[in-house]
């Protein structure tokens, strides 16, 4: 994997988020992910991208941030995951996977995304079946880690 | 979405855990999910899908059925979920995409899978971000519910 593939998802989700939550969010540092260890969150979304590469998108958001964010989208409080959360969280997906999308096509890389899926449990667990291993960002909002990015391609794509 | 397009996927699913780990699945009646429920099982795999449609295809399993199938997959008894079986449900959901696709390009619908991704955490609840209803299939093997196969397209598509 060109592991410049994961800034267009990063730019991407800073963008989406500065503009539908007027949120400011700050990307860590990127890391590989080992294959045996598994992202884990309160709710998450995963996003299948094909194209000249096939891939996975993963984000992972704490019940605290994403209740923080979707409160700034909706302009009233949210305090806990219900249904109009869950849609938001699939929707913050699907913009973030355009977005990354479009800057990919720019360096020649059109992808299509598959149907946004929204995973919830406390403590669940997502492992992306690959070879290689999948790069990790850390996002943090006002000094709190607030979600994280995983992103995946296939071995063929290396 | 062309109701047909679940009867693939159903039967891709006995082909490959009759071939893969001998045994015989029964499918029960597909049903529409409503969008405001979610899947729940102890391991999932979700995987992505396009082409002239977009979609996900997502298998549910509890701990006892895998482990079931994954013994007869490796010969040997395993009781409880761990990396092997981790990855088993993995290569099982791409053995089922990759065998519906097969189907689904004689019919006229030439698709492209992503990487898929599994998914754990006891009673994790999956939500596929789609704005018409799901197709939901329950499967039983030796009379009990073993998994649930969930497969839903674009509204574009339907």
């Amino acid at each position: 994997m060109h592991t410049d593939f994961i800034h267009p998802f990063v730019q991407a989700a800073v963008n989406v988020l500065r503009t539908m939550a007027s949120v400011a969010v700050q990307a860590g540092t990127p890391s590989a992910k080992p294959h045996a260890a598994m992202g884990q969150g309160d709710i998450s979304a995963v996003v299948g991208l094909t194209g000249p590469v096939n891939g996975s998108l993963a984000i992972s958001f704490s019940e605290k941030a994403i209740c923080q964010i979707v409160s700034h989208m909706f302009g009233e409080p949210v305090t806990a995951i219900n249904d109009e959360v869950r849609d938001a969280v699939g929707e913050l997906c699907n913009m973030i996977s355009g977005d990354a999308r479009r800057l990919l096509a720019e360096q020649g890389y059109p992808l299509q995304a598959a149907i946004p899926t929204v995973i919830e449990g406390r403590g669940h667990r997502i492992r992306h079946v690959v070879a290689g291993p999948s790069v990790v960002v850390p996002f943090t909002l006002d000094g709190e880690t607030a979600f994280c990015l995983e992103v995946c391609w296939d071995s063929e794509s290396t």
